[in-house]
């Protein structure tokens, strides 16, 4: 199923997610027709191809789309929902029981309110940013209230189908407590523990590896906008975040008693067992992330290749993988300190790893799987 | 500088380390010689060409390099250099204030001992998975105790650089602390995050998304190994940790204000500044991580472009970077839930997006800058 032809829909907040939902509709024959407190920001919208100014359409929209900052969301989804009473209402929040209390406090209808979550977004932001296939393959929560149709469930799910992302129903209180657990605590560890690097020394900040790059990836992200997502998932967050608390404390009452030891103060008896069950719950919880595609996760070979540091070195690499008929399931480069080579890690399925390795030392490359 | 032709090199304990250094060493013209308790590992690495058996070798060896497991290093240290009373001795252990603790306890010669770590290792352990370039590129920290006689640590930076690692010269209270924020402390976080997801639905973690999946990456790695690793460094762990323990404090704090907040009890005033500062610290902190080659870090630009997921299809898109003439900095990859496509994030430098861009355009890929 998917939305129907010429379908009238109203997306009301015109940055990122707002155009680029705009744009992918208007490409499936959809009239998409925006709105935005800002006439420039609607008016750039319109000239990037995302809709037409709402003034310029007649008929009623079958779906608004509220796609406005987290704390302005629920107020804009209450007035849509009076200034149109046959439409669906949805937003695209990743915050939803919040939202949904919010609507409900302030009289929505809440047959017709139906929130929802893209899981999708970029480093930069507004409409100039936007893309027509920003959803593609992405997962799209659509997490109705318990008052919602199933008609305008239907809907909303309709509508992340049309700009190809892959929707997934889920009450509004799981969707907050799966991506507390999977994005936000995240989020904040490593935030954290990239802090503990400011005050540093260059030395041992230098002694940096590819664990503590990967760990730090995200820590590069925008204050303002995640105090918004965590603020507004407080509940949620409060129960993962005090049971990592709990684990840290133990680890840190460990680690208190093996230094006592190591000063003469007792032998730490227990204390290595608190640590090792730390690090294998960490591999039972690594083991549950899905592979590529939603499938179960699957343990790949790795085959390490040295990689010069030249312009094309790595399109020659990945050229000849190419060549071999192998498909990549994963790949990082790895750069060490102060030679002028890098590591490229080729993540492939343990059947292939072989064949990799003897295509890719036949064609001159230093390889170890 | 680098170690005399010829020179005799007795490796105790021929696992991963030992039998690499072999390899690599063996490479350069060095005598080898291979001590391990089990006989069968000591022959093992002399199969595969790591060097020769002790018994084969008269003269005294140069230099004694201990690579056995954390818990032995310091008794075999002190033997050996009781053995060998003109040779240098050091150790390869990823903790160094613990061995030299251990090592003046015992009553070792402290000025011809000189501890020692190479940053680099495999998930594959013992002499089968020993590679002569596992530490090309690589950085090698040299950290003597106060009683090391200069000619000795020159003798073990010399052994870094013949093998191929980049040196880098510490105290054993900084390495340790070094060590503690760049490598233990992210294991710790990725561990505890990930055991987050052990009692999560299939459909939430479902939602797991890139981020979580480099911030959980190394929490695959093995508890007994950890184990060691983090007990062995618990005094400079146990500072970092206190220091993470108390942000990750102030962070549940303002959420549970947050909380109640939204339950009616307070507007949790001061709780939105503490949430954005902890982003904002993570910012500050993972700026200082090094580029590549140790050079200061640079913003890179980002092309995104969707790649078919099919065999080939990377080596296209990478053979077409290279004739492009331009070079990737950094590479992610992103399988979106349901699709058949992923996401190739190349990271270049500033000036090289927009060619890159338009370069895979013209080539027929699906891009974004």
């Amino acid at each position: 199923m998917t939305l129907p032809a010429g379908v009238h829909v109203r997306v009301v907040g015109t940055g990122l997610i707002g155009a680029s939902i705009g744009l992918a509709l208007t490409r499936t024959g959809a009239v998409v027709s925006l709105e935005d407190p800002s006439t420039t920001a609607c008016a750039l919208a319109r000239d990037l191809g995302a809709g037409v100014l709402a003034a310029e359409v007649q008929q009623a929209p079958a779906l608004v789309v509220v796609a406005a900052p987290p704390d302005a969301v629920a107020t804009v989804v209450v007035r849509e929902l009076a200034a149109w009473p046959e439409a669906v209402v949805t937003d695209v929040a990743s915050v939803k029981l919040a939202v949904l209390g919010e609507v409900t406090a302030l009289g929505g209808d809440l047959r017709r309110y139906v929130g929802s979550h893209p899981m999708a977004g970029r480093e930069r932001s507004g409409a100039i940013a936007a893309q027509a296939d920003l959803f593609e393959g992405r997962s799209w929560v659509v997490a109705p209230g318990p008052a919602a149709e199933e008609a305008a469930v239907a809907t909303v799910l309709d509508l992340a189908l049309a700009v190809g992302a892959a929707p997934t129903r889920m009450t509004p209180a799981d969707h907050d407590a799966a991506v507390a657990a999977v994005s936000h605590v995240p989020q904040i560890a490593a935030s954290l523990v990239a802090a503990r690097l400011r005050e540093l020394p260059d030395s041992a900040v230098a002694l940096a590896g590819q664990g503590i790059r990967d760990v730090t990836r995200i820590a590069a992200s925008d204050p303002m906008m995640w105090t918004q997502i965590l603020a507004g998932n407080a509940p949620a967050l409060r129960t993962v975040l005090e049971d990592l608390a709990v684990d840290l404390d133990a680890v840190l009452q460990a680690v208190r008693a093996l230094d006592a030891g190591a000063r003469g103060g007792g032998d730490g008896q227990g204390a290595r067992g608190v640590l090792a069950r730390a690090v294998a719950s960490g591999n039972a919880g690594h083991a549950r992330i899905p592979g590529k595609h939603g499938s179960a996760p699957t343990a790949y070979a790795t085959v390490t290749v040295l990689v010069p540091d030249e312009p094309g070195a790595l399109g020659r690499l990945f050229h000849d993988v190419g060549d071999a008929g192998i498909n990549l399931e994963d790949l990082h480069l790895e750069h060490g300190i102060g030679a002028p080579v890098g590591l490229a890690e080729l993540a492939v399925v343990p059947a292939a790893a072989e064949l990799l390795t003897s295509a890719l030392l036949q064609r001159g490359w230093r390889v170890h799987d």
